[in-house]
């Protein structure tokens, strides 16, 4: 694996330029480190990107300056990249940069600009007598992103694969008399044994009842037999990330128990299924919701059946039911994203059953290799 | 270490409230989940806060409902919260908790609510005939984290203990032929096993001319005799963060190295020493950057002294030069911030040394118990 090559850059670039062009602007800021990232594979934890109709600007301030030479000598160079240095503040060099390039109206990430920041950058440019029209994009470098490239379809893949090892390592620790938080320890490591840089987020190991909480991560609480346990873990793999769910009982599961896994299994199987290019991303969501209800369960399944994964751990689409304020989206060849139902009884417990899938030209791809049957430990 | 309790958690939102009074508001908008754990001691990944003149409300969707009521039949419970449940949209919730509280002039967090986030509810408010002042407040919250309460300076203080333990076995891995990857492996797993929940952020293991990036994380470079190695970790214990910064030597320092290390550690100790209630933040940074100069370092220091610690791992107050866009804080007892100047010479190398230091009624004290000496591994 390696960082994306600087011709792959370019097409990206091209891609963002041409919704320049439809939404006549002079050019965009871009603050999203992520999106900063996938423009120029600049890494660092401070920058921002602006990218005009002819050329790519990026601000650092002196702790990256030497990365970005590193960066800017090797094979995956951004192209045509002009390093601006920030002295002192992003909003002063960001309002010279933009009056050095000429540009009139500029777009925004408006989901990524706090309200300060954006009140700030009119402030200064006022105060040196400037004038910009700073205009909201939403979604705009994100769209982009939505259908991954070859480069980071392999590396998705590599990502996904490589959780097979850390779920063999998740499964021999999590035994009766172990705490959640050491099974949790056991998954960390095996994520930086396997060659993940870091983990994706943080590991969750939920327990019995704990297991009924879909976003507990892991405590002090002791597997015993008779419990499920929720192992949710995944790993970034040259910044991509890959996301993991399966649900074990320790010793025999009860009839209850069972039923439970049952329906979530089957729920997942039929929501992977139902991918493929040009259907919508509520369809692969109504597929797993239809027959977790179907077994009187439509109520313990209250979240979306899954998220686009890239680099960030959760991007679009994502695979919900029809909401006023999320987009469904028709699947394309390429799109990666997570198929993760669940169930939660409060009181009792809960299973979640996750994989990665990609869209292919007819249909989809499981890019995780873990069974999906219950492991009883 | 436990959560903070009740009585601690109305300390601080009686602070919020006398704010919102100065400042007219009839309730604050809380989205920054610092700022909402702070003053609720919920932990969720997703919600919001509303506090007004009278109440406290929490709007959380089904993933957290659990989770509330478990932390609310706790001794640590947020006093007075009503929970408001969030269906689909937080932004309808939250126009809708508004409706209802009767408010009309509120307060919202600039620096973290997005452009994309105040439009949508204004729109929101709009199309169910509602009208509210939507007003931008900056840092409200925030300066009442600045000075920390007992319970917080205990946390802070063991969490800053807790890393003697983890620099011993960084020092034990930082062996010549070791990967910087190995090193920051062993670094985690023991910030792990001393009983953090997570690192406070990315390991830094940086060797050889890799010392010169500040913000380098952990590559593939092997250690090798005559390397500069700044490591650079922290971990998180019950929320609150610590911060960590030694540069070490594999075999016997150069000349060049010794004095590099010599004028960072003569640096660090004159910043420490100038810690004090009543004095300028900016005071600090001089202390540190005057010894810097006058070693003609000046220009290899680029970054500020300091930063604040708390539940975020950069927080108020910062240690700087004075500039334009940070204000200076006159330093009070209860104030926690890191001291780390550093030096970086591209091609060569750098140090850096960090500790973590407590403003006391009479100095400071140094949080962080590890010795200062350039140790020769």
């Amino acid at each position: 694996m390696a960082l994306p090559t600087s011709s792959r850059l370019s097409a990206r670039q091209v891609r963002v330029r041409r919704r320049l062009e439809e939404l006549r602007l002079d050019g965009l800021v871009v603050t999203s480190p992520t999106n900063i990232r996938y423009l120029s594979n600049y890494v660092g934890s401070s920058g921002v990107l602006v990218i005009t109709r002819s050329g790519v600007y990026l601000l650092v301030d002196f702790r990256y300056r030497e990365a970005v030479s590193v960066l800017q000598r090797s094979v995956s160079a951004c192209p045509n990249l002009l390093v601006r240095d920030v002295p002192e503040s992003y909003d002063d060099a960001l309002i010279e940069c933009l009056r050095d390039t000429g540009v009139s109206r500029i777009g925004f990430e408006a989901a990524h600009v706090p309200v300060a920041t954006r009140d700030q950058w009119r402030r200064t440019a006022e105060a040196r007598g400037l004038s910009f029209t700073f205009q909201s994009t939403e979604q705009l470098v994100e769209e982009a992103r939505l259908v991954k490239d070859a480069s980071e379809i392999a590396t998705l893949r590599e990502a996904a694969a490589r959780l097979t090892e850390v779920a063999r390592s998740a499964c021999e620790a999590a035994r009766a008399g172990e705490s959640e938080r050491a099974v949790a320890a056991v998954i960390e490591a095996a994520l930086r044994r396997v060659g993940y840089e870091r983990p994706a987020f943080d590991t969750i190991v939920a327990s019995g009842p704990n297991a009924a909480l879909p976003h507990h991560r892991a405590g002090d609480r002791i597997l015993r037999d008779g419990d499920l346990v929720v192992l949710d873990f995944g790993g970034v793999l040259d910044g991509y990330c890959s996301d993991l769910t399966r649900t074990v009982s320790i010793g025999s599961p009860s009839p209850d128990a069972r039923r439970l896994y049952d329906a979530v299994s089957d729920a997942q199987r039929s929501a992977i299924e139902a991918v493929a290019p040009g259907i919508e991303s509520t369809a692969v969501d109504a597929a797993a919701r239809s027959i977790l209800q179907q077994r009187g369960l439509g109520e313990a399944f209250g979240h979306g059946t899954g998220h686009g994964l890239g680099l960030d751990v959760h991007e679009g689409p994502r695979i919900s039911r029809p909401r006023a304020d999320v987009r469904s989206v028709r699947l394309e060849p390429g799109m990666v994203f997570t198929v993760e139902p669940g169930a939660y009884i409060p009181g009792f417990g809960g299973v979640r059953i996750e994989d990665d899938v990609l869209v292919t030209e007819t249909g989809y791809e499981v890019l995780t290799t873990v069974p999906r049957e219950l492991l009883v430990l």
